[in-house]
């Protein structure tokens, strides 16, 4: 692509840093920014500056938060020994829309993927496993994608908390298999939180 | 959706208001710039930022530019004397990508649109006609996309000039019709332009 303009190009390529986003689908955005007023460009890159700057994780369960400790974990009405862990921020939005989830959640940040380079360690793993070892956590409800790498993350966090005495159950298996949590819809999310099975059962996938 | 962070919630809403973009995949753009390192987000605001507010458009053809005359246009290689009416800046890129033609060009800016309150005076056609008339200019290439607003744009500028002695033509219809230009393939682009025809031929699409 020969663009006309240095600084059309900086901010097509810059687009299209983003996932998902070609060169082609880029220009068309920067092109749709430069026919609207100025003010849209600045909200835009305000929000976004806003965003990464200032935007927090909550020191109990690392969801995005603009507080220390999210509302979900400052909410006294919460069932703090019932823990649902998840992959990321999208999982704690479809969860809680569903209405049927009244415990608190752990986000790992990401599943254990060898193939990417992302091991354990990358991931809020070892303060989930401090938390049910220190003895206040009653379930733990494991919710993250039936996929090969969510399936691995499960377990290995099973093997590291089975033998504390605290419940280990899986989201029932109503989403198919593969698909990503956060497309399910509100209903077959809602059902599979409350006929949630115990882990063990759920190994049968591996 | 319910946002655990306003933060979050203003960066999806903002980056939602992009053509195409939903919440679901402004979300997902938003919290991947949160798991790269701030200088992304830093890069990406600034070069938007840069470009709203100091890119320039060609006083002679309206194309993009960073400075008061294109580069086309600043071409002494150029033929100024045969110009390429297009709909917006892709276009250009696409046509010069073909390395087919060496005339100059006009950027309208769009298409005549009456059900999106689109008429000429929001175009660059006054001064089109301004320049067909001054009487320098030996022929006019027709280069819309093919659609009802395209053909329709076309013969709006076509009875104005077509009294003044000019030659107008329009690009070949290899491209099949109701396909926007851009997404033509250099080969068929490159062609149309080579074997244009006389406009009065095009007009059995009307
Ligand atoms: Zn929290
Ligand atoms: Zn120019």
């Amino acid at each position: 692509m020969e663009f006309s303009s240095k600084l059309l190009e900086k901010a097509v390529s810059e687009m299209s840093q983003l996932p998902g986003i070609g060169k082609r689908t880029a220009l068309r955005l920067v092109l749709h920014l430069l026919k609207q007023p100025k003010e849209q460009t600045d909200f835009l890159t305000q929000a976004l500056t806003n965003m990464r700057n200032d935007i927090k994780f909550c020191k109990n369960c690392h969801n995005i938060s603009d507080i220390e400790v999210c509302e979900i974990c400052a909410n006294p009405s919460r069932n703090y020994k019932i823990i649902c862990v998840v992959e990321d921020v999208r999982d704690v939005m479809a969860i809680e829309n569903t209405g049927q989830f009244r415990g608190i959640y752990h986000v790992l940040g990401g599943k254990i993927s060898p193939i990417d380079g992302i091991g354990p360690s990358q991931l809020n793993v070892a303060s989930l496993v401090e938390k049910v070892k220190a003895g206040n956590v009653e379930e733990i409800i494991f919710a993250l994608s039936s996929t090969m790498e969510g399936d691995t993350t499960n377990f290995y966090i099973y093997k590291q908390i089975k033998d504390s005495g605290v419940t280990t159950s899986s989201i029932a298996r109503g989403i198919s298999v593969g698909d990503e949590l956060e497309y399910a819809d509100e209903v077959t999310l809602g059902r599979s939180i409350v006929n949630r099975i115990p882990f063990e059962n759920s190994l049968r996938n591996i």
